[in-house]
């Protein structure tokens, strides 16, 4: 195993251009926007430890929404801390009162303190080793980016707290979370601090699941997150949950990493496998069922009830990077690109306001909403096609906030032999072994440049978009082949250097293996790496009833006229209406129309409106 | 309104032939069938009464299963008593047993009376006049059948203390029933005995709906039968559970025709354009959900989930039968002959031992099945795929066994201008205007010939066909142009005839309307009155990976090896394999294949196979 590390977030300055606008809108919208929902929703109170006055009552998940929050706030804090003060007295305000409200024991949540005090490390479905991580998340992001260690102290007295009862006193009821996340939060606590206590409660977490069955919403809890009997050394699917799978992928990751485990390694790269060839959206979305929120069988990825949540996005950058970390392989970086652009992106709304949890292929208001209303028992169980401020479970919003605050972290890996470009995402970039400056234009062009300065390896290595079929390169201005090695085009370079790659970006019209039922016969429109969809906006309802000729590929126009991105204009043919519910084939008709295309991700952004990803191909 | 009625299947004789076949599996094998499934489940023992003594419980729907054979097996002795003496001694057993347990006030309910005789006349939703009401209907039969009529007295007395606790005393705790029948079969013992008061009571059930809610399943219980407040003067659309409306549907179209009544019927032409134009399935099933077993909003016909009870088959029978003695129009006889030749045909097995309760048109086991087993809520939500001796609702065989028994009662309309041929089924037919024969290889060739005898009208005339584009005819040799109006042809006779049409039957590729997402770009194969279906017997599983040119079906060859009916085959493609999820478009490979389709009706008889309706066309 390599001993590989992305570059830091607080190492790269993204420059402006398309992830910049991202960057700026969760810096100056997003995280402003959810904390006044938080605020409204009494989530921050539950912190304060003043929620029963106020006559509220918190959430189990409160702790981890806040927690998000934070961190969020801390890693714009470490690249901008004027721009961030505000916020950052409320992040004071809170470790006060955590730190006011921490039992002597080290205990803390606010939940349970304030409602259920019996109930402490009792019931494995409450989330409470879920909101520990993600304190300790926030509260190790909040050190580094100020240097005052107070909730970084609060959140190691918990931590000794939960060593106690789980590992050496074992007095909790139960032995490892119901949801996964202190696993790769106690790594972080321990690469942070040096300590191996939270290595070795983390191994703990880790290595201890085999069936803490509890019932779950009519079925065992096993049903329902389908972790709980994994012996992590055996593992050989995705399942369950998926946030929660996701969450314990990364955290096995980090062990694999930590401990140069290739049996590990290898179970999690079957996993992978599992997941990006046969249960992922072409979104890189995740997660094919509301019912238990997961991971089903192979190749079932339904749209217009994708779960597909934005906090999976987030999860599959976690997973994805940390075997990145382990392996350079390409298909990681491709994984992530595809997150980035597609079911990452559409989580948010273009005015970084509102968002989305789930994250549908498709929305047919008139249709499907119509037919499950006309289901009593299963009232509401479509997607919701509008993104909202703030929801009652409100995971993702704050996940959101904390991903694009720390987006910088995804750009460059550094190992032993140099600087691996894995994201094109407009940088300049302080390495160990020099500076580079990344330049793009890459969602319109597939294009990006690279400047080196100062740079001291001997080589450079750009990752290869997954789309693309030819790479043409200059280095210092002159075209040059560069030695094309898994995925990863290598420049020989000296201590200053510009590389200039064109990836040859053009649409596709991309199908899905034929065992996927829901797309048989359909094709997805993509632009490198944008998915494209076809909005009711712009083609009327009924958008299953429009079938492209793939040949008129030739004939589309790119129109750079949405949100400084291509629209993608095609003919393409609508289903007369009928006035029978059968008659002879011969008799449909069609009338030719001009199909026009936006990019997947920024779907739902005029108002409500059905929306159709995998486009029926024109039949005979 | 014109005054119409089928003659009478006392007065047909089935010969030789399709439908003859089915009349006497039914006769020999169904019948015996379902009575060992009904003796081996303690259904006759339910009506012995002497269940509790057996250490059984009673099912709520028993009696009426046990009706419903009863009615069969009357309508067997009525064509043909000495075959049916041993059915018929068990039906003196039953009446026997019937005539000691009824009690004084009349009142007849083997599980109210044995289990819950407090609970009489108190549950909407336990079946107690559903079950009277088929038990009057055998009544009927019986005596009309063997002229014996202790079984009509039982059902009379039954019906006095039904009018006391309903109208007279109204002791009843509700008003209607929860479960239409009781209506159309007091019609059916009004129009036999000629006593007014059934008639009333009939349209006392029929106007008195208007909202007794009770709470059923998780919802009210208007949400789950949807006929609870209906006004049957305002009736705009099909709703609700499908059996239950179609009865109440037939009850209505009963006092429509009894009454004169214009605005019931017009009502009801709305709500069977409302089924036929928006609600069916092309095979004539109707029942869009299992939820609640019912219809669903227009154009909801998914294929696999498809309820399609076969009682609504039969239910759709008795209420277009009924439409058509109120006016003559030919669509009443398309509905009964799609119905006819699909969806009732294939609730039976082909050696008419086992039953379908839900006639799906889509099976894909290794799909669909593995899709909903990871669903831990939801495990067993689609319909079986194979037939079954019998049920713990068994509600749908014994239900076969009375259709099938008299199904000469669908042949032949007579009105004041003579005789209307509605079902091309090869019979000799008695009728007060003389005698005609008809015989026909109707579903193999699409002709029949007509042979009058005595005939004392003018005129004859038969429906064409939906499926027919070009009628050609003889009259007793030389062609004839018949006078065609509305969807009828008419000949002008004299007292002997011989009349031979040709309605051209062919192979004919069916879309359905656009707003069908389900069946978008797919066709159904159809023969004359026949759908045909793929079964993965005869092409391999994922019949979704399956693409047919509507252009090749020039090259079709009908092949008479199924059953004495063509199978048809024909060029066609399969996608081949991928082992990508994701891939370009133009990657796509098929394989010539040559697809084999067989009568829809006939699936499911060859194990446990998938099974596709609506095959896709041909994509580009």
């Amino acid at each position: 195993m390599k001993n590989s590390n992305f570059v830091s977030f607080e190492q790269v300055d993204l420059q402006s251009g398309f992830w910049r606008e991202r960057y700026e809108l969760n810096k100056q919208v997003s995280i402003k926007n959810v904390r006044d929902r938080f605020e409204e929703s009494h989530r921050f109170d539950a912190l304060r430890f003043n929620f029963l006055k106020n006559g509220h009552r918190p959430h189990v998940f409160f702790d981890s929404d806040v927690a998000k929050w934070m961190e969020g706030v801390a890693y714009l804090i470490a690249k901008d801390p004027d721009s961030m003060r505000e916020h950052e007295a409320l992040c004071e305000e809170l470790i006060d009162c955590m730190e006011a409200a921490q039992r002597p024991d080290g205990y803390l949540n606010s939940t349970f303190q304030q409602i259920k005090p019996d109930q402490i490390f009792k019931d494995r479905g409450q989330h409470e080793l879920y909101c520990a991580g993600h304190l300790i998340e926030a509260a190790v992001a909040y050190h580094k980016a100020t240097g005052r260690d107070r909730f970084l102290k609060i959140m190691e007295r918990y931590c000794d707290c939960i060593e106690r009862a789980f590992i050496t006193e074992k007095t909790a009821s139960f032995v490892t979370p119901g949801h996964e996340e202190i696993e790769l939060a106690l790594y972080k606590l321990y690469r942070h601090t040096g300590n191996e206590k939270y290595k070795q409660m983390a191994e703990f977490f880790l290595t201890k699941r085999s069936g803490d069955f509890v019932e779950y919403n009519g079925g065992s809890y096993n049903e329902y997150s389908a972790q709980d009997d994994v012996d992590i050394y055996h593992l050989k699917d995705a399942n369950g949950h998926s946030v929660r799978a996701l969450y314990l992928y990364s955290g096995i990751a980090d062990m694999a990493l930590e401990n140069g485990d290739e049996v590990l390694y290898n179970n999690l790269e079957t996993v992978f496998e599992d997941i990006t060839e046969r249960k992922m959206y072409i979104t890189g979305g995740v997660g094919s069922t509301r019912i238990y929120e997961g991971f089903t069988v192979p190749y079932d990825l339904p749209n217009h009830t994708a779960y597909t949540e934005s906090c999976c996005a987030i999860a599959l950058m976690l997973f994805a990077s940390r075997m990145r970390c382990i392996a350079k392989k390409a298909k990681y970086g491709h994984l992530m690109e595809r997150v980035l652009y597609n079911s990452m992106l559409s989580s948010t709304s273009l005015d970084g306001k509102s968002f989305f949890y789930e994250n549908p292929l498709e929305i047919a208001l008139e249709e499907y909403n119509r037919e499950v209303a006309s289901l009593p028992k299963y009232r509401e169980r479509l997607p919701i096609t509008q993104r909202l401020e703030v929801f009652g479970c409100s995971c993702c919003p704050p996940n959101i906030n904390r991903f694009f605050a720390h987006l910088g972290d995804y750009v460059c890996v550094e190992d032993t032999d140099g600087l691996c470009v894995e994201q094109y995402i407009a940088s300049d970039l302080q390495s160990s072994y020099g500076t580079i400056f990344i330049r793009e234009q890459y969602a319109l062009d597939g294009k990006a440049t690279v400047y080196g300065k100062d740079y001291s390896a001997k080589q450079i290595s750009l990752r290869i978009p997954e789309w693309c079929r030819e790479v043409r390169a200059t280095l210092n201005g002159a075209p040059v082949t560069p030695e094309l090695r898994d995925g990863y085009a290598y420049f020989s370079v000296g201590t200053e250097f510009t590389i200039s790659v064109d990836f040859g970006i053009a649409l596709r019209f991309v199908a899905s293996n034929p065992n996927v039922r829901a797309n048989v016969g359909r094709v997805a429109l993509t632009y490198g790496p944008v998915v494209y969809c076809l909005e009711k906006a712009d083609n009327g309802a009924h958008l299953n009833q429009i079938e492209v000729d793939p040949a008129a590929l030739c004939t589309a126009t790119l129109t750079k006229d949405f949100h400084k991105l291509y629209s993608v204009s095609m003919p393409a043919y609508r289903l007369e209406e009928q006035q029978s519910l059968y008659y002879d084939d011969h008799n449909n008709a069609y009338t030719p129309i001009t199909a026009k295309w936006i990019p997947y991700f920024a779907f739902a952004n005029r108002g409500e409106s059905d929306m159709l990803v995998w486009v029926r191909k024109l039949v005979k």
